[in-house]
């Protein structure tokens, strides 16, 4: 029986064309976190099982992780995330440099799920996260950076919004104000989380199934009904709970002078991943109404490190996966035609003995910079400028017999037909010539 | 326990200055390719297990592969190698794409393995391939694509050069001119592959055990001791197989057109994996007296498809690994310093009252594409330098309480050490102070 030629299920062959929408970006990813002098890292594609447990605990690994036994009895998995990763090597050195560090990767990780529209196996993720920077500041640039990605890729605000809430304010809420217990907070969390899925009456039920005091369900519809920070805050302050929006204030003080506030909305549904996150939480959410749906979560966090046992940092980051991403851009328009690949030049002969010619004169371009492809083998007039055409060249250098004894060529411009001949020799005019034609 | 901060075995941590030597890397990979009209491509993690059986036999698979059972029932593997992945994607698309396919590639790999100089069990490979090239001239691109690489990261002659054989010349002289059957002629290839590792005494038993003819053994060690091109076309001629140089000959006619005779040498030791390539063979051999070894492989296969069932496409290409190229650039003393990062302005402020000045100029300098580091909470004036230092910054703005004050600026080149005031609205004065400040 031959082999299968489709790629492993949840994962994708990224032909050139694909490859190229991806390049674009991750250039604009890696642009954008560089703007702010974040620096580029990358880490194991395995680490031990352990690891992922301490952060993440049972059920991720259960379910959702490809571990296995190396050879060595070591029980490893594919890196599904990049946080643990990061903790571990920001352990190893976050005593000795000055901070905040400021740090960004775009690896590829897998989980094992069943394939659907914005979620594979494989994926990539542009990980940015600081460290060590003052409460509100390094939410205000961390999310200034994740704007200026959309913005870079030709995102405006009427294409999403960024989803901002406080874990801060809702333990405070739950906690001093209601004073409930552990296993009650637990389980409201998880009403909030689901409470944008469901039906109101379906939220009631849930609720109700608490057994809330009438002044907590008051409190409790009260919070969930709040839509703007102004009403945050009040409603907090109302509560005797001013303390736990410091944090927040002191963020939507700096905001502004980051550009930030058209893309900022309160929304008290927002909790994120609840072991992990301990202040602002966000997610950056398509407005697009077939595509509604989270394209990127994160939020500040501060005790990272204690798997390690060290000292906590505090932390900002967020995870923006690629799948999402380009769903995005599509059901947006916004992804460019990366169908042909972009080159200067193609170069061909129409005889034997000009192959030669052809090598010297392409390595000499090749020299000065340029992308040129060349004919391998003699070409007939009308299939050089088939080639040409299809290898995306901007011009084309072509040598006949004449040209060949002469040690010229004729270099014709794609877009404007402009065709001209020149001395080999000549390469300055060549050049000038050639990139003109990048036009 | 606390956890281990190392990274798994024979894998790294890309702390950020490990990481920019890795982008420097990839980025010269990157363009060589892409100046020969090679594009870029990706393939997934993982493949079934099939793949690679199909491709490299059961040896590979049973030792060096990172194989496991998916949650599926699928017996999958991380890929070790990229040619069964680029074999998989030829097969769907060359029968619709004009031929030569130029593709090339960086993906990380992941070997089982001792790790130890050299050999890691996670690295990246540069695969260059070109598919459908005439004979000759697809080996003299890949090869100069290949030698561009060394040059554009500083390498010269006197750091390497490419060992180069046909298996068309070993095959012939094995099967037509010494008439030896399969099983010898299997044996004659792996000492081969061992004689530059023994001595000449252990290769003199080795190839004793043969029972090779009085005839045969004079022609083995005739061949062995071939050492330019020239004699092994003459050698061959005089065994009557000058069939077998045809295409080493028009490799050779037009290699001299893409300046490669610099960096090649003739080396009848180099045959590379037996059952893959059936052409022109090489090698990147490091010239370091304390580095000898191969920084590279590849050559010339004709049958990749097959297992797909598909017609055969012949194909050049070669890998590069990561691992080699740096300890062959460290070796040599070719890698730049790249300890600390690069940004091109440092901003802070000595008021709590600046923070927003800060941010908001931060913000204008990058969308005029700047790398922008900023401090996120005021500073004394000795911090800011030391601060700016470490952040890798050509130029410093500060603003003291009467900056703050004016709506101005103080702006230092740390290079020149000259600096200037300007008022915070003349954003084109302050661009070009910056840029000048890169130097």
């Amino acid at each position: 029986m031959a082999l299968s030629k489709s790629p492993y299920r949840g994962t994708r062959d990224f032909f050139p064309n694909l490859k190229r929408e991806r390049d674009w970006i991750f250039q604009h990813m890696e642009k954008s976190a560089k703007a702010y002098g974040y620096e580029s890292y990358d880490g194991p594609l395995l680490e031990e099982v352990d690891l992922y447990l301490a952060k993440s605990g049972e059920e991720l690994i259960n379910d959702q992780i490809y571990s296995f036994t190396d050879r060595g009895e070591r029980f490893v998995a594919i890196r599904p995330e990049m946080t643990p990763t990061l903790a571990r090597m920001i352990s190893q050195i976050h005593r000795e440099v000055p901070k905040p560090i400021r740090w960004f990767s775009i690896p590829n990780l897998m989980r094992y799920e069943k394939p659907q529209r914005g979620r594979l196996r494989e994926h990539w993720q542009l990980n940015c996260d600081i460290f060590g920077a003052p409460e509100g500041l390094g939410e205000a640039e961390i999310l200034s950076l994740l704007v200026d990605v959309f913005l870079s890729l030709g995102a405006t605000q009427k294409h999403f919004q960024l989803l901002i809430n406080d874990r801060r304010v809702v333990d405070a809420l739950f906690k001093n104000k209601m004073k409930l217990d552990e296993a009650t907070i637990y389980k409201l969390y998880k009403i909030i989380d689901k409470s944008k899925k469901v039906t109101p009456e379906a939220l009631g039920k849930m609720t109700s199934e608490l057994n809330l005091s009438s002044e907590n369900q008051q409190l409790f519809a009260e919070y969930l009904s709040l839509e703007s920070f102004q009403a945050v805050v009040d409603f907090m302050k109302k509560c005797d709970q001013a303390d736990s929006t410091t944090a927040l204030v002191k963020f939507l003080e700096i905001a502004p002078s980051m550009n930030l506030m058209p893309y900022l909305t309160y929304d008290p549904t927002i909790v994120r991943g609840l072991d992990y996150y301990t202040g602002l939480v966000f997610e950056a959410f398509d407005l697009h109404p077939e595509n509604k749906r989270a394209l990127c979560g994160g939020g500040a966090y501060s005790s990272l490190l204690k798997i390690f046992n060290e000292e906590p940092v505090p932390g900002v980051g967020f995870g923006l996966g690629d799948v999402t991403l380009t769903d995005f851009l599509k059901t947006h328009q916004l992804m460019p035609d990366f169908s042909k690949p972009i080159n200067d030049i193609f170069i061909a002969c129409q005889e034997e003995n000009g192959l030669h010619l052809v090598q010297s004169f392409a390595q000499e371009l090749r020299r000065n910079n340029l992308q040129v492809v060349t004919a391998l083998e003699p070409l007939k007039f009308k299939k050089v400028f088939n080639m040409a055409e299809k290898s995306g060249a901007h011009s084309v250098a072509l040598m006949g017999s004449d040209e060949i004894a002469n040690k010229t060529v004729v270099l014709k411009n794609l877009k404007t037909q402009t065709q001209e001949t020149f001395s080999l020799d000549k390469i300055s005019d060549c050049l000038a010539f050639i990139l003109k034609s990048r036009g």
